[in-house]
C-alpha cells in the first residue's frame, strides 16, 4: 500500500518545479542567438520560472559572450509559474522575448519558448507504480518537463501489456499526454486508471477531482514515491471555505489581467446577478493586496491554483467560480468541482 | 525637547495614509458622473491607495445608484502608494479612470485625479511647533492630502511673524509647497528652518537628508506629535547596508516598470560599467520576488521608499543608485545621500 497521507494534507505547494536532483539543462542558447541576428535585436528578454531564476544570471552571460556588446539581456522578474505568467511588459519592449520551462499556451512568433525537459530516469518509479496499476487500459499524462520521455513512457508500458491511452486534449495544451494545474482534457480517455508521472500533488489531484470515477496513481520521479490520488481531504478544505462564505455580505470578485488568466465573462456574470460583488482588477493574487478590501469573501476568476493551494493564506474565504455558485445557493453542495480553464489567451 | 526616538527607530512605514482619525471624504462623484456621460462610458476603472482601498465598495455603490445599469465598475487591486503607482492596465482598459488620493504626476486626459483631503485640523499641532522653531526666516511644506490647507497655514504662520517661504518644486510635483517621498525640491529654500506639517516620518526624513544644512520641524497633526527630524540612525541603517553589499560579486539591478519610476538610464549604465551586474525587470519590489536570484546585493532604480523602507526585510543589502557608487568605490562614504526623482512620467 503506498503512503497515500503524502499527498492528503492539503499541502499543495511541493510542485515539480521545486526539484531536488542536481540537474543540466538545455537553454537552446543557439535559437536564441540566431533570433537576435536575424531581428538584429538590441534588447533580449528572458523569463523563468520560480524555481529557475536562479539560473538566470548564468544564462546571461553565456549570451553576453556570445552576442554583441551592445546587446542587453533583462531579466524578467516578474512572478512565474505556468505559461499563462507571461511577462508582457517585457515581452513588448524587447526584440528578443525567451520564455524558459513551460510549453507555448499559443503559437506566436513574439515568444521563444524554450522547454526545460527534467533529466530524472522516470523508468524506476512508473516500475513501482505497476503496484497500483492493473493490467489492461490505461491513460498516461505527464507534465511538460517530462513530455521528453512520453513516448518512451508508452512504449514502457506497452511493452508491460497495457494498453496505452493518451489524447492531446484542448488547445490550452501544447502536448500529447500533457496536462496543466488548470487543465485535464488530456486524462479525458476511455480507461479506468490514469498513470501520472511526475512531481509534486497539485496536477494529479486536479485531475482526480475532474476526473472522479478514474483511480488516479502517481509516479512521482521526483520525489521517488508512488501514490494512489485522494481527494478527501481536500475536498474537506474546499467545502470549509464554500460553508465559511456563506454568510458573506460582500463579495470581491477577482479578474486576473495576467494575459492567460482572464475570465471576463465570468466574472462579468457574477457582478451583474448580484449586488452585493464588486469587480476588483489585479495580476498577482496575493493576500496582502485583498486584505485591504473590506469584503466578507472572495471569488477568483483566475487562476485556481491560487485559490486551492494559496486558499488558507487569505484571510477571508476564497473560491472558484463554482464554489461560489455552490455557496450563494444557486447550485447543490455535491456540484463541487476543480475549476479547469479551456481557452488560450 | 521633543520625543526623537519616535522617528528614529528605522521604522518609516507609519505614513500620513494610515490614519487614525476617522474621516469624511470628498469623491467628487460629480466629476465622475460628468465623465462617464459625456465618454458615454461602459467601464469605470477606481484606484484607491492602500489605506483607502476599503472605502472602495461604498464608492462603487454610490456610483452604480448614479449611473445608467450597464457601466460596469472596476476596482484596482494592485498596490498603490503614490501618484507613481497608476494602474495603466486599468487606465488602458476603462473609459473612465479615477486615481484617488494623490495629484497628478503629469497632466493627462487619461486619468482624472480626485485629491482626498484630510480633515484633520492642523492648528493645534502647529502652535506645538513653535516651540521648536526660531521666529524669522521659515520653510513650509506639506503633503498632497493637507494642501487644501495650505494658503492657511502660511498665514497662520505670518501672523505669528515668521516670514514664510515656499516654492512648487519641479515638474513632479503639483503644488506649491507640497512634497513626495521623492521629491523635496519644494524645500529648496532660502532659510534655515523648514516646517513639515503632515502625518509619517519618510517624507520629513527625505527632507532632512536632502537639506542636511536645515532645521527640519515635524508637525505631525495626524498621531498629534512634534519632532526635529534625526536623521542620524537612518544614517547608520543605510551606510551599514552599503558596507554589507562592498563584498558583493554579483548585482542585481532592479529596473522597475511603474509608469513613475522608471530610471532606465541609470540601470543601463550600471549594466554597461559592471560585468557583474544583471538588470531585472519588474513592478512591485518585494523581498519574494527577489529572493529567487541568486544575488549578492541589489540596486533599486525605482522608488527609494522601498529600499530605504524596507530594505531589512530583502535578504540581501538593497542599495539607491547613489548608494551603489559608494559600495563599488566609486563615491566616498561621505557622499551619501537621499534617492530622489525629479521627471514625471
Amino acid at each position: 500500500m503506498s503512503n497515500k497521507s503524502e499527498y492528503s494534507e492539503g499541502d499543495l505547494r511541493k510542485t515539480g518545479m521545486a526539484l531536488k536532483h542536481d540537474r543540466e539543462w538545455d537553454y537552446e542558447l543557439d535559437r536564441i542567438i540566431e533570433a537576435v541576428e536575424e531581428r538584429d535585436a538590441e534588447k533580449v528578454g528572458l523569463q523563468f520560472p520560480e524555481g529557475l531564476k536562479r539560473r538566470g544570471p548564468s544564462v546571461a552571460d553565456d549570451l553576453r559572450e556570445l552576442l554583441p556588446d551592445d546587446v542587453t539581456i533583462l531579466l524578467s522578474g516578474q512572478p512565474c509559474y505556468g505559461a499563462c505568467d507571461l511577462d508582457t511588459y517585457l515581452m513588448k519592449r524587447t526584440d528578443v522575448f525567451v520564455h524558459f520551462g513551460h510549453s507555448p499556451m499559443k503559437n506566436t512568433d513574439k515568444v521563444i519558448y524554450v522547454p526545460l525537459f527534467s533529466n530524472v530516469d522516470v523508468f524506476p518509479i512508473m516500475e513501482e507504480s505497476l503496484e497500483e496499476l492493473e493490467v489492461g487500459d490505461v491513460g498516461l499524462v505527464t507534465t511538460a518537463q517530462h513530455m521528453n520521455r512520453f513516448e518512451e513512457m508508452k512504449e514502457w508500458l506497452e511493452d508491460r501489456g497495457f494498453t496505452v491511452h493518451t489524447r492531446k486534449g484542448d488547445d490550452r495544451l501544447t502536448h500529447e499526454g500533457q496536462v496543466l494545474g488548470c487543465n485535464y482534457a488530456s486524462a479525458d480517455i476511455d480507461a479506468d486508471q490514469v498513470l501520472y508521472v511526475g512531481g509534486g500533488k497539485f496536477h494529479p489531484l486536479g485531475l482526480a477531482m475532474e476526473h472522479p470515477d478514474k483511480n488516479v496513481v502517481i509516479g512521482d520521479p521526483v520525489n521517488n514515491v508512488v501514490t494512489v490520488a485522494d481527494t478527501d481531504k481536500f475536498l474537506k478544505q474546499r467545502y470549509g471555505a464554500v460553508h465559511r462564505a456563506m454568510d458573506a455580505e460582500k463579495w470581491g470578485v477577482i479578474f486576473c489581467t495576467k494575459i492567460g488568466q482572464g475570465r471576463w465573462e465570468i466574472a462579468q456574470d457574477i457582478i451583474d446577478e448580484n449586488d452585493d460583488a464588486y469587480l476588483i482588477t489585479m495580476d498577482e493574487v496575493t493576500p496582502g493586496r485583498l486584505r485591504n478590501f473590506n469584503m466578507d469573501a472572495f471569488v477568483n476568476t483566475g487562476c485556481p491554483r491560487i485559490t486551492t493551494d494559496d486558499g488558507p493564506q487569505f484571510h477571508k474565504p476564497m473560491l472558484t467560480p463554482g464554489e461560489y455558485e455552490i455557496a450563494i445557493g444557486n447550485e447543490p453542495l455535491d456540484s463541487l468541482e476543480f475549476d479547469t480553464f479551456h481557452g488560450t489567451w
